[in-house]
Order: C-alpha cells, then structure tokens, then sequence
C-alpha cells in the first residue's frame, strides 16, 4: 500500500501548485459529520494509507503530515512506514494540534485548501479566524483529491426502507409538526438538516449507507409547507417515495442543496447546527440571509426515547442478551477444545445475533479482544493482528446489533481460564462501578458529571481509572453514539455529552480497567433514564439496565463488594435469568443459573 | 419599631422627590460586599424594621416593598406588620426579583436612586443595561437614607492586630510579592482590592468591623511599589502601623479612596473584580482608565491553606472540639434537669469555647435549634423566639469559633430523649452522606458537583433532599464563607463556589435532613484537601476530617448502613476519641468513650 502513496502526494501537489493552494487539509469527515464514513469518503486514508477510523492529513509541497490519537499510534506507525508521510501523535507533549501547525507553517499570502463539504462551517471559520489574523487565506471549493483518485468509489446508495410507527411510536407526520412548531419558535423560516441520523430519525426512514449506521445519504431542508430531501432517488422503492410524498417531503439530487441554499430568497432566516453543517454549505447562502446557528432542535426529541422506543429496546436487548449469553456459554465450554480466535469467536456471536428475529447487522465493528489486545481502547481484529484465543486469562467482547426493536451495544470480559488475584480485583472493583452508577437514584436536573464518580470511585480508592468516558447516549435502530446524554467527569463542551438526563434517554454504562500489554477489562450495561417518584422536593429519576447477559461471576471477589453492592449485582442477575433462560437450551440454562446465582 | 416605619419612608420620599429619583434601592451590603454588616450600614434594617440578614428594600412615592428569601418569610411578616411595606416573597410563584419589578415600574424618563457604595459594578451595570432599554436613568451617587437617619451609628472602627506569621505560614512581605506578580501578570498597572477578608488576608491583620468576621474596613490599592490602605488610622496601633509601614503599605482615610480612583493617570490599567467593587468606586474612574474586570487574584491564594495554616487548623478543630464535646455531655446529662433554652444553652457553650486558648470570638451567629426550630434553616435564637430543652427530640447546634489557630464551624444534630424511627432514619441517611462524602478519593480536577452525590445519595435513595448547598469553602481566623469552593450538584455561577479542589482547601460537608413544624438534622464536619497518591493515572485527591466532635449513636440504625459506612463512622469516632479524650475531665472521658464505640 504505502508504495503508491509518494506518487499520489506528488500528484496532489502538483494539483496544490496549480490551484495555488500552499497546504491542503484532509479529515476523515464524509459531508455529514458521521462518526463512520463510506468508501467514497476515504481521501485521508487514500492519500495516506492508514485506515484508522480517526485522522486528520496535512500535505504542503514540503511535507505531509498525519495526526491521529493514542489508540492508533502503533498502527499508524506501520502503515505510515515508506510513504513520507509524517506522523503527528495527538495528546503527547509538544506535538501542535493540526490548526497549531497550520498557524504556524502558512506565511503571510499563503492559502490553505479543503474540500470545505468535509469540514463544519464552525471548524471552517475557527481556521479562518487563526489564520486571517496571518494573512492567510482559505480556498474550501475544490475537492483535489477528488480530482486525483481515479478508481474512487461511488457515493453509497443502499435501499431505504419505512420504519413503521410500531417501532418508533411517533408518525412522521407527528415529529415534523413538532419540529416545524420548534423551528417556527426559533422565528426561522427553513431548517437546514444535514446529521445523518437526525434526518432518518425525522422521516421514519432507515438506510445502510454508512457503515452500521442505518442512515441515508441526504440533506434536508424543512420549509413551512414541504420538506426537502436531497438525496438519490433510485435509493428509494416507490412505496417508500409515496409514503414520504404523503407527509409533504420531496426528494431532490443529493447535491442540489447547495443551489437551492445559494437561490434563497433575500433576507430569510436559516436554522441550522454551524458544528454539523458542511463549511461549503454554510457558504453557498447568499449574504443576506442570517443563520440561526443552534443546536439542532431534533437532537432533544431523537435521544428521548418514547415508550413504544422504550418497550421495543428491552425486546431487542432480551435477543441481544440470548445471543450474547450463548456466546458466553460458547467460549467457555470450547475454550481450549477447539480452535477459535478473536474473528472467528467474533464471527460466531455475529452468526447468534444473526438468528434474531429482526437482526439488521452490527451497531459498530465488534471488538473481541483477547489477553494484551483488550488493553488497547479500540483495538479490532483483522488478520494480521488475529490470535487463538486459550485457555487462560479474560476475553473482552464489546459488540452491539442493530434491531428494528432498537440498538444494541454490550461489553463483557469472560474469564477463559486461570486469572490473577489482581484481574479478579480490577474486575470486581470496574463491576463495582458500572453497578453503583446504575443504581443512582437523583432529583431531575442532574448530569453525567453528576453520577461518573459512582463508576469510577472504586478505581479512584485504588489510585487507579481509565482513561475514557463512562458512557454515550445510543440510538434506536441508529447511531450507537448520539448526543446529548453521557457520563464523563468533566464537562467537554464540544462532545456535547453533558445533558440533563430525560425520561426515556438511553446511555451506556462502561467503567473499565487496562493494563497495557496484558489484559484489559471493560463491563459495558445499557441503561434507560426513568422516572421514579415525585415527591415535594421535585421528581426523582433513576435508570433501568436494559442490557440483559451475565457478569463472570469467577472473576467477582465477593469479599471485595458490601451487602448493598452485592445484593445490586444479585438483583441483576436474577432479572437476566429470567429474561434470558427461557431462549436457551437445556445445558445453556443450566449453565446460566449457575453463573447468575447469587453471592 | 414599626411604627416609626412610615415617617422614615414619607421623609425618604420627601427626599426623592427633592432629587428627582422615582425609586429607591436598599440593599444589605456594606461597601464591600460584605456577608454580614456593621450597624452603619443597616439602611435597609432602618428604612423597613426587618432585621434579617438578607433583603432589599424598594422604596416609590406609591409603594414600599421588602424583598426576602424563604428563610425570612414569617418572620418579615410580622416584622413588617403596620410598617406600609408589602412582602416579597423571593424565590415564590409569580414574585417578581427586584430587578423585575424596577423594570416594568419605572418608566421612560423616570430615575432610580441607590447609594452606589451598596451595589456591586457587575449589579449596577445589570441594572443600568436593564433600565436604560426603557429611557429609565440611574443616579447612584447619593445616600438618601444617611441624609434622614440622624442617629446613625459611626462606622466600626475595632482595633487591627497582626497576625503573625506562626499563625498563617507566610509573611505579608511574600504574599504581596506573589500577588504583585499575578497583577503584573494581568499586565495592570494598579489592583484595586475591596473585599475586606482579601485585604486582611494579605496584609496578614485581623480586626473586628463586621460581625463575626476579624476583618479591618478598609479599601485597597496595590501599585508597582507600595501599597495604598484607605482605612480609619485610629484603628491600627502604632506597633502595626510600623511594620505596615516597613513592608510599604500607606494608611489613607477611608473615604479618600474615591479621590484616589478619579485622579489615576490616564491610560492605565486597573484590575479588579467587578462583583465585589462597589459601583459608585467604579464609576469614580476617569474614562481613559482601563478596567480589568477579573476574579481577585487573591481568591485562590488566600482558598489554599498553607501547610502551617492546616497544621494550625488541626489545633483548633481539637480545640473546639473539646468545648462541643463538652457541651453535648453537658446537654445530655442535664436536659430535664436543670432549666437550659436555646439562648441560654447557647451561651453555656460560648463559655466553653471562651477558655480555649487563642478565642477570638464566634465565627457566626450561633444557631440553638430545639424541635421545630431546627427544620428553619437559619433559625438564631432570639428572646421572643427561646424555647426550653426538654427531654426528648432533637437538638440542632450549628455554631463556631475563631482561633487565631483558624475558624471552625460544625453542626451537632444532638438527641435529648425519645426519637422516632423516622428521626432515626433520617439521621442515619444524613450521617452516611456526611461520612461518604469525606470519604472521597477523587482525581485532581474534581469540583463539588462531581462528588456532590456522596453526601445526597442516601436522601435521594428515598426521594428526600435538603434545600441548600452541601457545603462551602471556609477562611483562616477569617469568613467562615469563603470561595471559590465548595459542594453543590448544580453550578451557580455567580456563587464562584464549584472550583477545582486544590490541596490546602477546606470545605464545609452538611447534608441536612428538615421537616417543617418538627425537627431538622444536620450534620457538618469541615474537611481539608489534601494530595492522596500519584499514580500513573495523576494525582488524586483526598479530604482529612478537622472538626472532632462524636456524632450521636443514640440516633444511628446501624442496619441502614453497610459494612464500609460503619467503618468509615468507626474510624472517625476512634479518632474522635484519641484526640479528644486528653483534654477532658474523666466522667466526660468516660462518657466520650462510649458515644465513640465501634458499631
């Protein structure tokens, strides 16, 4: 791979001479801001060669530079090597962030280049900002390597399919009154909607066209009267295009938005999300026409699960939970039998998801990790990297599933054979926390900030943590991440992930524990925000554990848990054996009434 | 009193009228802010009869209206009765604030009045930016109610001492050097300083001008090479005035701080914090001064306890601890016995803290709560309101002393015969937030919200809750309320109390527990911030108990509270105990011993 990427960066530059673009800037990002992107999207990793899931490249006719995080080091520096492309380790000390280095390598007169569909209009105007002050100007236009990447794949145009009310609860008609009433609140008279998810969670729709994101290709535009949607057509069986004709949506070629945003009308008002909406879109609208740069008033609506969302995701979880158990049962009865390694264990719980009524594919690339892997954060198996998995030490299974009946997105570390007095004590300590946090009981008005110290106190007592947030919010039948919701102990403004929990919000609870080059443990419970009682100091809210698959009770040092910790971790317990048996077979069941007994 | 309220309020009409004010703002402050005022600068207790500690008057030719928070609601009514001032009820359904109401009652062209010496810049530009929407003006350079309040008080002018620097680990000479550094860091040419307790703190004086709080009236200037004290010259003894003197520090009279502040050069830059500096000195500024509107550089500083301060700290915290010990024994062995009241009880323990070494006074008003009284938050016994100790229930004692060894403040929630179960419950939960949250072991970066829950999670575990901050940062022979920390489960910005815990920082813990018309519990213990261990993971972070007094086991339900709770009370009591136990008397000693037992 890395043999072709010199020529590649020598073409680009020529391209750069030309344009008279002095450094050109490449993220990752498709035109939406998703987490994933497709094949289409993949210009830093086409320019560069490393395939990590985050990156940003720089390429100046002197240099080229890639910036990635921590959980990619080691693999960025193999796939790096001979390609003469630098790598920038992001967080380590004395390392400039990518706008840092541009700041100061671009003179006076100087011009930066992006494909500015890649980049939000407020990262856009934040290196405008920095870099004007210098003299530097910015050129967002052009897509140069676009122009280069001969063999690009085409934009993905994967069926779109109708989510009945049954699994949302709510009409599409119903949602787009209430979004227009907000948008119309705001004093807005068009909604720009370019978040994948916000799109398809507003029309009821699904799709497949970013990698276990179930979303659609689109833009979308809400006027008073007609929505717009801006998105391939062939994508679209008819009855699904009449169903949205009906609610008043049209749909237009996935690149009209920007016409239709440079032709409207003097002097209107635009509702739209400047940290989600492409920096090129947010352009292409003539001067006098004033942005509402707001939070997307859909974000709010989409994580507040409704009760028919509610009820379905503890049906989807009673599946997820069926497979995953057997899974469990799999592993530790064949450990050290037969052969089985990290993809094809992996391989294995995919083909139990699968026999799930209404399975629609895995909610993010399933990370089974054996022994010194689990200790790297996202660590997942391809071939080169793939071992046996034996009998001896912890398995970490962090895997999730799309269902019509919600998503899905669980973490155990199994026991698969002989362990440490230390693993067990870090194991139960991380169980500890995800179990004290989903007991929290607390008055409305509390954050994640609020709660994180419940997940994280058994490791702090030890001078011990881990070093990433407890939890995210999760989608129904979409996004395993979504905003606003989380848990995390200090407020990171632009995650935006510090939300007041709200009846029906959906967060992860994934306290874990790393020891680098050894092992790595993480238990990882789904939790639904309910009401509990209301009394005259105000409404009490708590959570429910959705997820439904047995912690390893061999790891568990009971001396370790007190009465109320234990009894928590009992409750649980017998709640997943009651759901979960009555799936199994016989010895399956068996076997889980032994692992879900009571200590 | 009241009676005498109408004539006060038709000569300060009069007045207004003669100045063309349409209203008339009253506030409680002092000229600096301060959290307790000295008898000259009670216009707001003048102009209405109510004596509480918090309120604002608005005066109209039609209208006189008391602004007053819950705490205060029965007794301003009957304050207030016959006086012609109606009640505000702050914080109630449908009460407008004080702000609300001058807006919409001032009109285009009408004037409000204020002595701008009582009203913070930051409140006063609020108010102006409000009004002058409306063409409503501000005149705030007069005092009416001086001009009509002929037998003021003069202002406090209590002797200054020195404080040593065995009492505060360093000497002025080095903390005005470091503050120095931080103002020439802000790049000000002057540090205009008006909160009384920084002044002291840097100037390493105490003095008594404000109830409860060692303070010294005064304004101050720090410039490039000496420092300018705007303060009554009788007040400070020759002896301090010389070593004022020989580490540069000017005495100027009082007032002249406003001459001061117009004459500054042109274009110079002056900082100072806005929320503490009093308008009118703000306003005194010629317009071609820069003002650097920012926290006080001396907050955090003055926050951080130095190593001997806390070691200090410790000696009066046993100390204070001998006297409340003593007087729990004292209470217990004679309630039923011998008369006892609030007020008298009150002074019982006076006269205990009175023959510890080094007492210098109460830190605040002490609170004597029998029965009912102690579910009102800021109950202080006074004659009308005495009630007799009986036998039975729940006294509440929140009381504290200054030590030139540092300021204490502890609550006592002491049984003088049969409780209920329900008392038990209660002050068994309230006890396990105390002792949980003490108990924190947290990473540095931690603020009170992300501890918080420890203290109110036994509550909320039954959808109960108390309605006040858990705890707040304390000075050393200083305010017993001092930022910027402290514990809280929202942030209030204004309140400048969520700051990141520092080593050397003490903070009050006191979850309470209060039902109206019946009893109250709270439990409050101060706690320093201390360095537990680095590990790989940063530095964490502890708290070190510093007031020792045994909680009452008379009102404990062992059951509710799990195996690490009763260690956690358990090794408190012993420690209690050791501490404790030298200084009393035997039968006190042996009575010690068993309301420290083990549980």
């Amino acid at each position: 791979m890395s043999n072709v990427i010199p020529e590649r960066l020598t073409a680009l530059r020529s391209l750069m001479k030309e344009k008279g673009m002095d450094a050109y800037l490449i993220p990752t990002d498709d035109f939406h801001a998703s987490e994933y992107v497709g094949d289409h999207f993949k210009c830093r990793k086409y320019m560069t060669g490393f395939t990590g899931s985050a990156g940003t490249a720089v390429v100046m006719q002197d240099m080229a530079g890639l910036w990635t995080d921590g959980r990619y080091f080691i693999q960025a520096e193999q796939q790096l090597a001979g390609s003469t492309v630098t790598l920038f380790k992001s967080g380590e000390p004395d390392v400039p962030t990518v706008h840092e280095f541009l700041v100061k390598a671009l003179k006076q007169g100087q011009c930066l280049g992006f494909d500015g569909r890649t980049v939000s209009a407020k990262e856009a105007q934040e290196l405008a900002d920095k870099l004007g002050k210098n003299g530097v100007t910015i050129s967002c236009r052009e897509d140069l390597v676009g122009e280069i990447w001969t063999d690009r794949p085409a934009l993905s145009c994967e069926p779109v399919m109708e989510l009945d009310v049954k699994w949302t609860g709510k009409s599409r008609e119903e949602k787009c009154r209430e979004i227009r009433a907000a948008v119309k609140e705001k004093g807005a008279d068009y909604f720009v909607l370019t978040s994948l998810d916000d799109i398809v969670w507003l029309l009821n729709i699904r799709g497949g066209d970013v990698p276990c994101n179930p979303v659609v290709l689109s833009y979308l535009v809400m006027e008073e009267d007609e929505i717009l949607l801006f998105a391939n057509e062939k994508a679209f069986p008819q009855e699904v295009k009449d169903a949205l004709a009906r609610d008043g949506v049209r749909i237009l070629p996935y690149n009209d938005i920007y016409e239709w945003a440079s032709a409207v009308e003097e002097d209107r008002k635009v509702l739209l999300c400047k940290a989600k909406v492409n920096s090129r879109l947010v352009e292409s609208f003539p001067e006098s026409v004033t942005l509402l740069d707001q939070e997307n008033v859909t974000l709010l609506p989409k994580a507040i699960k409704t009760p028919v969302e509610v009820e379905n995701e503890r049906v989807a979880h009673i599946k997820d939970g069926v497979a995953v158990t057997k899974f469990i049962y799999w592993l530790k009865k064949n450990v050290g039998k037969i052969p089985m390694t990290e993809i094809s264990a992996g391989e294995y719980l995919d083909n139990l998801r699968a026999q799930q009524e209404n399975f629609m594919g895995n909610s993010f690339d399933p990370i089974i990790s054996y022994g010194p892997h689990a200790a790297m954060n996202h660590y997942s198996a391809t071939p080169e990297t793939d071992v046996p998995i034996e009998a001896e030490g912890f398995l970490l299974a962090d895997t999730g599933g799309q269902y019509l009946e919600g998503t899905t997105d669980v973490t155990r570390t199994i026991v698969m054979g002989p362990i440490s007095d230390e693993q067990k004590k870090y194991f139960t300590a991380v169980l500890r926390g995800t179990m004290n946090l989903a007991a929290a009981k607390f008055r409305y008005g509390c954050r994640g900030i609020n709660l994180d110290y419940l997940a994280r106190g058994p490791l702090w007592e030890m001078g011990q943590d881990f070093n990433h947030g407890t939890g995210h919010g999760v989608g129904y039948f979409l996004n395993v991440h979504e905003g606003p919701n989380g848990f995390r102990w200090k407020i990171v403004p632009e995650r935006n992930d510090s939300a007041v929990f709200e009846e029906g919000m959906i967060t992860s609870d994934e306290p874990g524990y790393y020891v680098e080059g050894e092992y790595g443990i993480r238990h990882e419970n789904l939790l639904v925000c309910k009401k509990a009682e209301k009394t005259s100091f105000g409404q009490f809210m708590c959570f429910e554990h959705l997820t439904m698959v047995p912690f390893d009770l061999e790891a568990v040092d009971p001396e370790q848990m007190n009465r109320d910790e234990r009894a928590l971790l009992n409750a649980y317990h017998a709640d997943v054996y009651e759901k979960i048996s009555p799936y199994l077979e016989e010895e399956e069941r068996e076997w889980l009434k032994e692992a879900t007994r009571a200590i």
